[in-house]
Protein backbone atom coordinates (compact mmCIF):
# COMPACT_ATOMS: atom_id res chain seq x y z
CA UNK A 1 0.00 0.00 0.00
CA UNK A 2 1.47 3.32 -0.61
CA UNK A 3 -0.37 6.70 0.43
CA UNK A 4 0.41 10.30 -0.89
CA UNK A 5 2.80 11.75 0.50
CA UNK A 6 2.16 12.78 4.10
CA UNK A 7 -0.35 9.68 4.47
CA UNK A 8 2.23 7.57 5.56
CA UNK A 9 1.34 7.38 9.21
CA UNK A 10 -2.35 6.79 8.00
CA UNK A 11 -1.58 4.07 5.82
CA UNK A 12 0.12 2.48 8.60
CA UNK A 13 -2.57 2.76 11.22
CA UNK A 14 -4.77 1.06 8.59
CA UNK A 15 -2.43 -1.80 7.97
CA UNK A 16 -2.36 -2.42 11.74
CA UNK A 17 -6.53 -3.17 10.97
CA UNK A 18 -5.81 -6.17 8.60
CA UNK A 19 -4.48 -9.71 10.05
CA UNK A 20 -1.42 -11.05 10.21
CA UNK A 21 -0.32 -12.08 6.47
CA UNK A 22 0.32 -15.74 5.55
CA UNK A 23 3.61 -17.32 4.69
CA UNK A 24 2.84 -17.43 1.15
CA UNK A 25 3.22 -13.47 1.44
CA UNK A 26 6.45 -12.66 0.73
CA UNK A 27 6.51 -8.73 0.61
CA UNK A 28 2.50 -6.82 1.02
CA UNK A 29 2.12 -3.59 2.17
CA UNK A 30 4.73 -1.10 2.25
CA UNK A 31 6.60 -2.73 -0.84
CA UNK A 32 5.74 -1.19 -4.31
CA UNK A 33 4.30 -4.55 -4.77
CA UNK A 34 3.13 -7.58 -2.87
CA UNK A 35 5.13 -10.31 -4.13
CA UNK A 36 3.19 -13.55 -3.43
CA UNK A 37 4.24 -17.61 -3.49
CA UNK A 38 2.90 -18.40 -7.35
CA UNK A 39 2.64 -21.99 -8.45
CA UNK A 40 5.99 -22.05 -10.42
CA UNK A 41 9.06 -22.98 -7.67
CA UNK A 42 11.42 -20.18 -7.53
CA UNK A 43 8.96 -17.49 -9.16
CA UNK A 44 6.83 -14.97 -7.00
CA UNK A 45 3.84 -13.44 -8.67
CA UNK A 46 3.78 -9.63 -8.00
CA UNK A 47 0.10 -7.84 -7.72
CA UNK A 48 0.19 -4.31 -7.79
CA UNK A 49 -2.75 -1.41 -8.35
CA UNK A 50 -2.48 2.19 -9.36
CA UNK A 51 -4.59 4.67 -10.16
CA UNK A 52 -4.55 8.18 -11.95
CA UNK A 53 -6.95 11.05 -11.18
CA UNK A 54 -8.28 13.37 -13.45
CA UNK A 55 -6.79 16.89 -12.42
CA UNK A 56 -4.39 15.65 -10.64
CA UNK A 57 -2.40 13.18 -12.56
CA UNK A 58 -3.53 14.02 -16.06
CA UNK A 59 -5.83 16.66 -17.46
CA UNK A 60 -8.47 16.99 -19.29
CA UNK A 61 -6.45 18.32 -22.55
CA UNK A 62 -4.03 15.48 -22.33
CA UNK A 63 -4.27 13.09 -25.19
CA UNK A 64 -5.83 10.42 -24.64
CA UNK A 65 -3.58 7.96 -25.53
CA UNK A 66 -0.49 9.37 -23.51
CA UNK A 67 -2.96 9.39 -20.62
CA UNK A 68 -3.55 4.98 -21.35
CA UNK A 69 0.26 4.99 -21.47
CA UNK A 70 1.05 6.34 -18.08
CA UNK A 71 -1.74 4.60 -16.46
CA UNK A 72 -0.49 1.60 -17.56
CA UNK A 73 3.05 2.35 -16.99
CA UNK A 74 2.88 3.25 -13.34
CA UNK A 75 2.23 -0.18 -12.56
CA UNK A 76 4.71 -1.59 -14.90
CA UNK A 77 7.37 0.92 -13.35
CA UNK A 78 6.52 -0.64 -9.38
CA UNK A 79 6.59 -4.18 -11.33
CA UNK A 80 10.06 -3.01 -12.55
CA UNK A 81 11.20 -1.60 -9.40
CA UNK A 82 10.56 -5.10 -7.64
CA UNK A 83 12.91 -6.69 -10.14
CA UNK A 84 10.33 -8.36 -12.06
CA UNK A 85 8.28 -8.10 -15.45
CA UNK A 86 4.77 -7.58 -16.05
CA UNK A 87 2.45 -10.45 -17.38
CA UNK A 88 -1.33 -9.71 -17.03
CA UNK A 89 -3.27 -6.61 -16.27
CA UNK A 90 -7.28 -5.32 -15.70
CA UNK A 91 -8.69 -2.11 -16.19
CA UNK A 92 -11.23 0.00 -14.23
CA UNK A 93 -12.37 3.12 -16.23
CA UNK A 94 -14.17 5.66 -13.89
CA UNK A 95 -15.31 8.52 -16.98
CA UNK A 96 -17.45 11.50 -16.14
CA UNK A 97 -19.92 13.13 -18.58
CA UNK A 98 -18.22 14.01 -21.64
CA UNK A 99 -15.84 11.65 -21.78
CA UNK A 100 -17.04 9.80 -25.24
CA UNK A 101 -16.53 6.43 -26.79
CA UNK A 102 -13.86 7.81 -28.25
CA UNK A 103 -12.10 9.20 -25.92
CA UNK A 104 -12.31 5.52 -24.61
CA UNK A 105 -11.07 4.26 -27.29
CA UNK A 106 -8.41 6.60 -27.18
CA UNK A 107 -7.40 5.55 -23.84
CA UNK A 108 -7.12 1.88 -24.83
CA UNK A 109 -5.32 2.05 -27.32
CA UNK A 110 -2.57 3.88 -25.16
CA UNK A 111 -2.84 0.69 -22.53
CA UNK A 112 -2.68 -1.18 -25.58
CA UNK A 113 0.83 -0.05 -26.75
CA UNK A 114 1.90 -0.09 -23.25
CA UNK A 115 0.98 -3.76 -23.22
CA UNK A 116 3.16 -4.47 -26.31
CA UNK A 117 6.04 -2.85 -25.42
CA UNK A 118 6.48 -4.11 -22.07
CA UNK A 119 4.88 -7.42 -22.33
CA UNK A 120 1.25 -8.03 -20.75
CA UNK A 121 -1.92 -8.23 -21.43
CA UNK A 122 -5.18 -6.46 -20.55
CA UNK A 123 -7.40 -9.27 -19.78
CA UNK A 124 -10.61 -7.68 -18.15
CA UNK A 125 -11.36 -4.40 -16.36
CA UNK A 126 -14.57 -2.35 -15.81
CA UNK A 127 -16.30 0.74 -16.89
CA UNK A 128 -18.08 2.74 -14.62
CA UNK A 129 -19.22 6.60 -14.46
CA UNK A 130 -18.73 8.92 -11.87
CA UNK A 131 -20.15 12.96 -11.48
CA UNK A 132 -16.35 14.06 -10.16
CA UNK A 133 -13.15 13.52 -11.90
CA UNK A 134 -12.39 10.41 -14.62
CA UNK A 135 -10.38 8.16 -12.43
CA UNK A 136 -8.13 5.05 -14.77
CA UNK A 137 -6.90 2.36 -12.05
CA UNK A 138 -4.75 -0.77 -13.07
CA UNK A 139 -4.59 -3.89 -11.32
CA UNK A 140 -1.50 -5.50 -13.09
CA UNK A 141 0.35 -8.89 -12.26
CA UNK A 142 4.04 -9.93 -12.55
CA UNK A 143 6.55 -12.06 -12.35
CA UNK A 144 9.90 -12.21 -10.94
CA UNK A 145 12.38 -14.80 -10.21
CA UNK A 146 12.31 -15.57 -5.82
CA UNK A 147 16.06 -15.02 -6.08
CA UNK A 148 16.07 -11.40 -8.44
CA UNK A 149 13.52 -9.80 -5.96
CA UNK A 150 14.37 -6.63 -4.85
CA UNK A 151 12.55 -5.29 -1.77
CA UNK A 152 12.17 -1.68 -0.59
CA UNK A 153 13.78 -2.16 2.62
CA UNK A 154 16.80 -4.60 2.51
CA UNK A 155 19.59 -1.80 2.19
CA UNK A 156 22.16 -1.62 5.06
CA UNK A 157 23.80 1.26 6.24
CA UNK A 158 27.02 1.95 3.79
CA UNK A 159 25.13 0.70 0.59
CA UNK A 160 25.59 3.37 -2.01
CA UNK A 161 22.42 5.11 -3.12
CA UNK A 162 22.17 5.52 -7.55
CA UNK A 163 19.19 6.96 -9.32
CA UNK A 164 18.77 6.47 -13.09
CA UNK A 165 17.87 8.99 -15.43
CA UNK A 166 17.03 13.18 -14.15
CA UNK A 167 14.31 14.35 -12.04
CA UNK A 168 12.27 17.26 -11.50
CA UNK A 169 9.52 19.16 -13.90
CA UNK A 170 7.96 15.94 -14.98
CA UNK A 171 4.68 17.35 -15.47
CA UNK A 172 5.81 20.70 -17.18
CA UNK A 173 7.91 18.78 -19.39
CA UNK A 174 5.32 15.99 -20.53
CA UNK A 175 7.94 13.64 -19.29
CA UNK A 176 4.96 12.24 -17.09
CA UNK A 177 2.48 11.35 -19.82
CA UNK A 178 5.40 9.30 -22.09
CA UNK A 179 8.00 7.93 -19.65
CA UNK A 180 9.63 4.88 -19.64
CA UNK A 181 9.29 2.51 -17.18
CA UNK A 182 12.47 1.05 -16.16
CA UNK A 183 11.77 -2.58 -16.79
CA UNK A 184 14.92 -3.95 -18.64
CA UNK A 185 17.55 -1.49 -16.32
CA UNK A 186 15.95 -3.24 -13.31
CA UNK A 187 15.74 -6.83 -14.75
CA UNK A 188 19.39 -6.49 -15.07
CA UNK A 189 20.08 -4.88 -12.24
CA UNK A 190 18.39 -7.89 -10.56
CA UNK A 191 19.83 -10.33 -12.34
CA UNK A 192 23.61 -9.25 -12.06
CA UNK A 193 24.05 -6.48 -9.02
CA UNK A 194 21.60 -7.57 -6.70
CA UNK A 195 20.49 -4.28 -5.39
CA UNK A 196 19.53 -4.53 -1.69
CA UNK A 197 16.95 -2.27 -2.01
CA UNK A 198 15.03 -0.41 -4.78
CA UNK A 199 11.98 1.33 -5.44
CA UNK A 200 10.44 3.99 -8.74
CA UNK A 201 10.64 7.70 -7.81
CA UNK A 202 6.77 8.69 -8.13
CA UNK A 203 5.94 11.02 -4.88
CA UNK A 204 9.65 12.63 -5.82
CA UNK A 205 13.01 11.93 -4.21
CA UNK A 206 12.56 13.87 -0.84
CA UNK A 207 9.55 11.76 -0.04
CA UNK A 208 10.86 8.41 -1.24
CA UNK A 209 14.70 8.03 -0.08
CA UNK A 210 12.86 8.54 3.77
CA UNK A 211 10.65 5.78 3.25
CA UNK A 212 12.92 3.33 1.32
CA UNK A 213 15.44 4.55 4.42
CA UNK A 214 12.39 3.51 7.11
CA UNK A 215 12.17 0.54 5.31
CA UNK A 216 15.74 -0.62 5.77
CA UNK A 217 15.69 1.31 9.39
CA UNK A 218 18.80 3.21 8.41
CA UNK A 219 18.82 6.73 7.69
CA UNK A 220 20.75 8.26 4.99
CA UNK A 221 22.96 11.05 3.49
CA UNK A 222 22.30 12.59 0.25
CA UNK A 223 24.28 14.94 -1.52
CA UNK A 224 22.42 17.32 -3.30
CA UNK A 225 25.34 18.47 -5.92
CA UNK A 226 25.07 15.04 -7.50
CA UNK A 227 20.82 15.09 -7.92
CA UNK A 228 20.54 14.31 -11.77
CA UNK A 229 18.13 17.64 -13.00
CA UNK A 230 15.84 17.54 -15.67
CA UNK A 231 17.31 20.72 -17.90
CA UNK A 232 15.50 23.71 -16.25
CA UNK A 233 14.47 22.32 -12.97
CA UNK A 234 15.84 23.74 -9.91
CA UNK A 235 16.82 21.16 -6.97
CA UNK A 236 14.30 21.51 -5.57
CA UNK A 237 12.07 20.97 -8.21
CA UNK A 238 14.27 17.50 -8.34
CA UNK A 239 13.70 17.02 -4.96
CA UNK A 240 9.76 17.59 -4.77
CA UNK A 241 8.44 17.59 -7.92
CA UNK A 242 7.43 13.63 -8.18
CA UNK A 243 6.12 11.48 -11.28
CA UNK A 244 9.62 11.07 -12.27
CA UNK A 245 9.61 7.08 -12.42
CA UNK A 246 13.32 6.82 -12.36
CA UNK A 247 14.88 4.14 -9.94
CA UNK A 248 16.34 4.48 -6.70
CA UNK A 249 18.55 1.92 -5.41
CA UNK A 250 21.07 0.35 -2.90
CA UNK A 251 23.85 -1.28 -3.21
CA UNK A 252 26.21 -3.11 -1.42
CA UNK A 253 29.32 -0.56 -1.46
CA UNK A 254 31.82 -2.99 -2.77
CA UNK A 255 29.98 -3.60 -6.35
CA UNK A 256 29.60 0.19 -6.84
CA UNK A 257 32.64 0.22 -9.05
CA UNK A 258 31.91 -2.57 -11.05
CA UNK A 259 28.14 -1.11 -11.67
CA UNK A 260 29.18 2.14 -12.74
CA UNK A 261 31.45 0.27 -15.43
CA UNK A 262 28.92 -2.22 -16.62
CA UNK A 263 26.27 0.22 -16.74
CA UNK A 264 27.83 2.48 -19.35
CA UNK A 265 28.08 0.00 -21.79
CA UNK A 266 24.99 -1.59 -21.33
CA UNK A 267 22.40 1.42 -20.60
CA UNK A 268 25.06 4.30 -22.79
CA UNK A 269 22.31 6.34 -22.50
CA UNK A 270 20.16 6.50 -19.74
CA UNK A 271 22.58 8.32 -17.13
CA UNK A 272 23.18 6.67 -13.69
CA UNK A 273 23.86 8.81 -10.93
CA UNK A 274 25.39 8.35 -7.82
CA UNK A 275 23.41 10.30 -5.35
CA UNK A 276 24.49 9.70 -1.41
CA UNK A 277 24.81 6.67 0.77
CA UNK A 278 22.91 4.66 3.80
CA UNK A 279 23.94 5.30 7.16
CA UNK A 280 22.88 3.61 10.33
CA UNK A 281 19.89 4.75 11.99
CA UNK A 282 19.84 8.15 14.04
CA UNK A 283 22.94 9.14 12.64
CA UNK A 284 22.99 12.69 10.76
CA UNK A 285 26.15 13.18 9.05
CA UNK A 286 24.95 15.72 7.02
CA UNK A 287 27.34 15.32 4.40
CA UNK A 288 27.00 17.09 1.84
CA UNK A 289 23.58 18.50 2.63
CA UNK A 290 22.93 22.39 1.80
CA UNK A 291 21.42 24.20 5.17
CA UNK A 292 17.31 23.50 4.56
CA UNK A 293 17.65 19.79 3.38
CA UNK A 294 18.43 18.64 7.29
CA UNK A 295 14.81 16.80 7.66
CA UNK A 296 16.38 14.66 4.49
CA UNK A 297 18.84 12.47 6.81
CA UNK A 298 16.61 10.55 9.72
CA UNK B 1 -14.65 -6.62 -18.30
CA UNK B 2 -18.01 -5.67 -17.62
CA UNK B 3 -19.98 -2.72 -18.49
CA UNK B 4 -22.95 -1.14 -16.64
CA UNK B 5 -26.09 -2.47 -18.51
CA UNK B 6 -26.10 -0.10 -21.92
CA UNK B 7 -22.03 -0.43 -22.21
CA UNK B 8 -22.17 -3.77 -24.08
CA UNK B 9 -21.72 -2.27 -27.39
CA UNK B 10 -18.78 -0.12 -26.24
CA UNK B 11 -17.07 -2.74 -24.48
CA UNK B 12 -17.16 -4.98 -27.70
CA UNK B 13 -15.62 -2.49 -29.26
CA UNK B 14 -13.04 -1.73 -26.86
CA UNK B 15 -12.42 -5.29 -27.19
CA UNK B 16 -11.37 -5.53 -30.55
CA UNK B 17 -8.75 -2.49 -29.60
CA UNK B 18 -6.44 -5.13 -27.45
CA UNK B 19 -4.35 -7.43 -29.24
CA UNK B 20 -5.46 -11.17 -29.47
CA UNK B 21 -4.69 -12.82 -26.42
CA UNK B 22 -1.96 -15.35 -25.87
CA UNK B 23 -2.81 -19.15 -25.23
CA UNK B 24 -1.76 -18.60 -20.96
CA UNK B 25 -5.40 -16.88 -21.03
CA UNK B 26 -8.12 -19.19 -20.56
CA UNK B 27 -10.32 -16.66 -20.29
CA UNK B 28 -10.61 -13.12 -20.53
CA UNK B 29 -12.90 -10.01 -21.32
CA UNK B 30 -16.64 -11.04 -20.98
CA UNK B 31 -15.84 -13.30 -18.32
CA UNK B 32 -16.91 -12.75 -14.92
CA UNK B 33 -12.94 -13.49 -13.92
CA UNK B 34 -9.75 -13.56 -16.53
CA UNK B 35 -8.50 -16.92 -16.02
CA UNK B 36 -4.95 -17.62 -16.93
CA UNK B 37 -2.54 -20.46 -16.43
CA UNK B 38 -0.93 -19.81 -13.01
CA UNK B 39 2.06 -21.77 -12.03
CA UNK B 40 0.77 -24.74 -10.43
CA UNK B 41 -0.62 -27.93 -12.86
CA UNK B 42 -3.78 -27.75 -13.47
CA UNK B 43 -4.55 -24.87 -11.36
CA UNK B 44 -5.74 -21.54 -13.12
CA UNK B 45 -5.17 -18.19 -11.41
CA UNK B 46 -8.43 -15.82 -11.29
CA UNK B 47 -8.27 -12.09 -11.81
CA UNK B 48 -10.74 -9.60 -11.01
CA UNK B 49 -11.27 -6.02 -9.88
CA UNK B 50 -14.73 -3.92 -9.03
CA UNK B 51 -15.77 -1.17 -7.75
CA UNK B 52 -18.13 0.65 -5.99
CA UNK B 53 -19.07 4.10 -6.34
CA UNK B 54 -20.89 6.81 -3.67
CA UNK B 55 -24.23 7.63 -4.86
CA UNK B 56 -24.38 4.94 -6.87
CA UNK B 57 -23.51 1.70 -4.82
CA UNK B 58 -23.25 2.90 -1.61
CA UNK B 59 -24.76 6.23 0.50
CA UNK B 60 -22.72 8.67 2.67
CA UNK B 61 -25.14 7.52 5.55
CA UNK B 62 -23.75 3.98 4.82
CA UNK B 63 -21.58 2.52 7.67
CA UNK B 64 -18.36 2.31 6.68
CA UNK B 65 -17.45 -1.25 7.57
CA UNK B 66 -20.49 -2.58 5.58
CA UNK B 67 -19.39 -0.73 2.50
CA UNK B 68 -16.14 -2.13 2.85
CA UNK B 69 -18.18 -5.78 3.34
CA UNK B 70 -19.66 -4.57 0.02
CA UNK B 71 -16.42 -3.78 -1.94
CA UNK B 72 -14.94 -7.20 -1.11
CA UNK B 73 -17.56 -9.09 -1.55
CA UNK B 74 -18.57 -7.93 -5.06
CA UNK B 75 -15.16 -9.51 -6.16
CA UNK B 76 -15.34 -12.39 -3.67
CA UNK B 77 -18.62 -13.35 -5.71
CA UNK B 78 -17.09 -12.89 -8.89
CA UNK B 79 -14.48 -15.32 -8.82
CA UNK B 80 -16.99 -17.80 -6.75
CA UNK B 81 -18.96 -17.62 -10.11
CA UNK B 82 -16.41 -19.13 -12.01
CA UNK B 83 -16.31 -21.69 -9.56
CA UNK B 84 -12.96 -20.36 -7.81
CA UNK B 85 -11.91 -19.21 -4.06
CA UNK B 86 -10.52 -16.05 -3.49
CA UNK B 87 -6.91 -15.61 -2.29
CA UNK B 88 -5.31 -12.31 -2.42
CA UNK B 89 -6.65 -8.50 -2.38
CA UNK B 90 -5.08 -5.26 -3.74
CA UNK B 91 -7.46 -2.38 -2.33
CA UNK B 92 -7.98 1.18 -3.93
CA UNK B 93 -9.56 3.89 -1.67
CA UNK B 94 -10.38 6.88 -3.36
CA UNK B 95 -11.49 9.15 -0.89
CA UNK B 96 -13.01 12.43 -0.77
CA UNK B 97 -12.73 16.01 1.87
CA UNK B 98 -15.20 15.19 4.73
CA UNK B 99 -13.65 11.41 4.96
CA UNK B 100 -12.14 10.81 7.76
CA UNK B 101 -9.10 8.39 9.00
CA UNK B 102 -11.81 6.84 11.03
CA UNK B 103 -14.23 6.53 8.01
CA UNK B 104 -11.20 4.57 6.28
CA UNK B 105 -10.27 2.40 9.68
CA UNK B 106 -14.21 1.46 9.77
CA UNK B 107 -13.79 0.58 5.72
CA UNK B 108 -11.11 -1.42 6.46
CA UNK B 109 -12.17 -3.50 9.29
CA UNK B 110 -15.51 -4.54 6.47
CA UNK B 111 -12.84 -5.82 4.05
CA UNK B 112 -10.85 -7.06 6.86
CA UNK B 113 -13.89 -9.00 8.01
CA UNK B 114 -14.48 -10.31 4.86
CA UNK B 115 -10.80 -11.10 4.13
CA UNK B 116 -11.34 -13.68 7.35
CA UNK B 117 -14.51 -14.61 6.26
CA UNK B 118 -13.77 -16.11 2.89
CA UNK B 119 -10.40 -16.93 3.09
CA UNK B 120 -8.23 -13.85 1.18
CA UNK B 121 -5.39 -11.67 2.32
CA UNK B 122 -4.70 -7.88 1.82
CA UNK B 123 -1.73 -7.69 0.51
CA UNK B 124 -1.51 -3.81 -0.84
CA UNK B 125 -3.08 -1.13 -2.30
CA UNK B 126 -3.62 2.78 -2.66
CA UNK B 127 -4.99 5.83 -0.64
CA UNK B 128 -5.85 8.78 -3.67
CA UNK B 129 -8.13 11.64 -3.43
CA UNK B 130 -10.65 12.81 -5.23
CA UNK B 131 -12.88 16.31 -5.34
CA UNK B 132 -15.71 13.78 -6.34
CA UNK B 133 -17.70 11.13 -4.67
CA UNK B 134 -15.19 8.13 -3.04
CA UNK B 135 -14.68 4.75 -4.60
CA UNK B 136 -13.24 1.65 -3.56
CA UNK B 137 -11.83 -0.41 -6.01
CA UNK B 138 -11.35 -4.02 -5.82
CA UNK B 139 -8.48 -6.10 -7.55
CA UNK B 140 -8.86 -9.96 -6.43
CA UNK B 141 -6.77 -13.09 -7.45
CA UNK B 142 -8.43 -16.68 -6.94
CA UNK B 143 -7.28 -20.04 -8.05
CA UNK B 144 -9.35 -22.69 -9.42
CA UNK B 145 -8.54 -26.06 -10.72
CA UNK B 146 -8.89 -26.26 -14.10
CA UNK B 147 -11.17 -28.88 -14.75
CA UNK B 148 -13.84 -27.04 -11.84
CA UNK B 149 -13.25 -23.79 -13.93
CA UNK B 150 -16.78 -22.65 -15.17
CA UNK B 151 -17.21 -20.29 -18.12
CA UNK B 152 -20.29 -17.65 -19.03
CA UNK B 153 -20.33 -19.09 -22.03
CA UNK B 154 -20.23 -22.40 -22.05
CA UNK B 155 -24.65 -23.08 -21.90
CA UNK B 156 -25.87 -25.26 -24.53
CA UNK B 157 -29.75 -25.51 -25.33
CA UNK B 158 -32.25 -27.30 -23.38
CA UNK B 159 -29.74 -26.91 -20.25
CA UNK B 160 -31.62 -25.90 -17.27
CA UNK B 161 -30.94 -22.61 -15.99
CA UNK B 162 -31.08 -21.99 -12.39
CA UNK B 163 -30.56 -18.79 -9.89
CA UNK B 164 -29.61 -19.27 -5.98
CA UNK B 165 -31.51 -16.89 -3.52
CA UNK B 166 -34.15 -14.47 -3.79
CA UNK B 167 -34.34 -11.48 -6.40
CA UNK B 168 -35.09 -7.47 -6.01
CA UNK B 169 -35.19 -5.03 -3.43
CA UNK B 170 -31.36 -5.34 -2.33
CA UNK B 171 -30.68 -2.09 -2.44
CA UNK B 172 -34.26 -1.25 -0.44
CA UNK B 173 -33.62 -3.98 1.90
CA UNK B 174 -30.10 -3.34 2.65
CA UNK B 175 -28.60 -7.06 1.09
CA UNK B 176 -26.33 -5.31 -1.15
CA UNK B 177 -24.54 -3.86 2.27
CA UNK B 178 -24.41 -7.67 3.89
CA UNK B 179 -24.79 -9.99 1.34
CA UNK B 180 -23.41 -13.50 1.17
CA UNK B 181 -21.30 -14.13 -1.95
CA UNK B 182 -22.01 -17.83 -3.04
CA UNK B 183 -18.43 -18.62 -2.41
CA UNK B 184 -19.17 -22.45 -0.96
CA UNK B 185 -21.90 -23.17 -3.20
CA UNK B 186 -20.24 -22.55 -6.25
CA UNK B 187 -17.43 -24.58 -5.51
CA UNK B 188 -19.88 -27.25 -4.29
CA UNK B 189 -21.84 -27.11 -8.00
CA UNK B 190 -18.27 -26.69 -9.86
CA UNK B 191 -17.21 -30.17 -8.11
CA UNK B 192 -20.28 -31.82 -7.96
CA UNK B 193 -22.35 -30.91 -10.72
CA UNK B 194 -20.02 -29.16 -13.45
CA UNK B 195 -22.04 -26.34 -14.76
CA UNK B 196 -21.91 -25.68 -18.61
CA UNK B 197 -22.15 -21.41 -17.82
CA UNK B 198 -22.23 -19.73 -14.51
CA UNK B 199 -22.08 -15.58 -13.65
CA UNK B 200 -23.49 -13.85 -10.73
CA UNK B 201 -26.12 -11.63 -10.92
CA UNK B 202 -25.28 -8.10 -9.97
CA UNK B 203 -26.98 -5.67 -12.89
CA UNK B 204 -30.71 -7.72 -12.75
CA UNK B 205 -31.28 -11.08 -14.25
CA UNK B 206 -32.79 -9.17 -17.40
CA UNK B 207 -29.60 -7.76 -17.98
CA UNK B 208 -27.63 -10.57 -16.73
CA UNK B 209 -29.28 -13.62 -18.33
CA UNK B 210 -29.26 -12.48 -22.09
CA UNK B 211 -25.22 -12.18 -21.40
CA UNK B 212 -25.15 -15.22 -20.33
CA UNK B 213 -27.10 -16.55 -23.47
CA UNK B 214 -24.82 -14.48 -25.93
CA UNK B 215 -21.85 -15.87 -24.28
CA UNK B 216 -23.16 -19.50 -25.07
CA UNK B 217 -24.10 -18.66 -28.33
CA UNK B 218 -27.98 -19.56 -27.46
CA UNK B 219 -31.03 -18.31 -26.25
CA UNK B 220 -33.13 -18.57 -23.62
CA UNK B 221 -36.58 -18.86 -22.28
CA UNK B 222 -37.51 -17.78 -18.67
CA UNK B 223 -40.43 -18.41 -16.61
CA UNK B 224 -41.71 -15.22 -15.07
CA UNK B 225 -43.71 -17.27 -12.27
CA UNK B 226 -40.87 -19.01 -11.03
CA UNK B 227 -38.34 -16.47 -10.57
CA UNK B 228 -37.62 -16.25 -6.44
CA UNK B 229 -38.40 -12.33 -5.38
CA UNK B 230 -37.27 -11.51 -2.07
CA UNK B 231 -40.46 -9.78 0.22
CA UNK B 232 -41.80 -7.01 -1.20
CA UNK B 233 -40.18 -7.17 -4.30
CA UNK B 234 -42.37 -7.17 -8.04
CA UNK B 235 -41.62 -8.89 -10.59
CA UNK B 236 -40.16 -6.27 -12.58
CA UNK B 237 -37.71 -5.57 -9.37
CA UNK B 238 -37.13 -8.95 -9.41
CA UNK B 239 -35.91 -8.96 -12.71
CA UNK B 240 -34.03 -5.21 -12.71
CA UNK B 241 -32.96 -3.91 -9.66
CA UNK B 242 -29.45 -5.72 -9.85
CA UNK B 243 -27.38 -5.91 -6.74
CA UNK B 244 -28.25 -9.71 -6.34
CA UNK B 245 -25.20 -11.02 -6.16
CA UNK B 246 -26.69 -14.80 -6.72
CA UNK B 247 -25.38 -17.81 -9.04
CA UNK B 248 -27.11 -17.82 -12.43
CA UNK B 249 -25.72 -21.22 -13.73
CA UNK B 250 -27.18 -23.42 -16.66
CA UNK B 251 -26.98 -27.31 -15.81
CA UNK B 252 -27.09 -30.46 -18.41
CA UNK B 253 -30.94 -31.14 -18.15
CA UNK B 254 -29.61 -34.70 -17.04
CA UNK B 255 -28.49 -33.72 -14.13
CA UNK B 256 -31.30 -31.46 -13.03
CA UNK B 257 -33.02 -34.11 -10.76
CA UNK B 258 -29.98 -35.38 -9.06
CA UNK B 259 -28.66 -31.88 -8.52
CA UNK B 260 -32.35 -30.61 -6.79
CA UNK B 261 -32.16 -33.47 -4.60
CA UNK B 262 -28.34 -33.23 -3.04
CA UNK B 263 -28.96 -28.81 -2.85
CA UNK B 264 -31.68 -29.17 -0.63
CA UNK B 265 -29.74 -31.49 1.63
CA UNK B 266 -26.78 -29.64 1.35
CA UNK B 267 -28.27 -26.22 1.53
CA UNK B 268 -31.59 -26.39 3.18
CA UNK B 269 -31.53 -22.71 3.87
CA UNK B 270 -30.46 -21.51 0.50
CA UNK B 271 -33.31 -21.19 -2.23
CA UNK B 272 -32.66 -22.90 -5.45
CA UNK B 273 -34.92 -21.84 -8.07
CA UNK B 274 -35.17 -23.77 -11.80
CA UNK B 275 -36.04 -20.18 -13.99
CA UNK B 276 -36.17 -21.68 -17.48
CA UNK B 277 -33.89 -23.41 -19.90
CA UNK B 278 -31.62 -22.37 -22.69
CA UNK B 279 -32.80 -22.83 -26.49
CA UNK B 280 -30.97 -22.57 -29.79
CA UNK B 281 -30.10 -18.82 -30.83
CA UNK B 282 -33.21 -17.29 -32.85
CA UNK B 283 -35.95 -19.56 -31.70
CA UNK B 284 -38.43 -17.54 -29.44
CA UNK B 285 -40.51 -19.97 -28.07
CA UNK B 286 -41.55 -17.32 -24.93
CA UNK B 287 -42.72 -20.32 -22.84
CA UNK B 288 -44.36 -18.54 -20.47
CA UNK B 289 -43.33 -15.12 -20.96
CA UNK B 290 -45.69 -12.69 -19.73
CA UNK B 291 -46.73 -9.59 -22.38
CA UNK B 292 -43.81 -7.05 -22.02
CA UNK B 293 -41.01 -9.38 -21.44
CA UNK B 294 -40.45 -10.64 -24.96
CA UNK B 295 -37.07 -8.38 -25.49
CA UNK B 296 -35.77 -11.01 -22.97
CA UNK B 297 -35.72 -13.91 -25.48
CA UNK B 298 -33.36 -13.66 -28.24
Amino acid sequence: MKGSTGEDDLVARLRRLLPATSNAVHAGIGDDCAAVAGGKRGILSLLKTDCVVEGRHFSARDAAPAVGWKAACRAVSDIAACGGAPRFALVTCVVRRGQSGRWLEGLYRGLSRAGRTYGFEIVGGELARTEGPAMISVAMTGEVPRRNFVPRGGGRPEDVLYITGVLGGSMRSGWHLRFTPRVHEAGWLAENFRPRAMMDVSDGLAADLPRLAAASDTGFVLDPSCLPRRRGASLQQALEDGEDFELLFAVASGRAARLEAAWGKKFPRLKLSRIGRLVPRGTAEGLGLANGFDHFTT
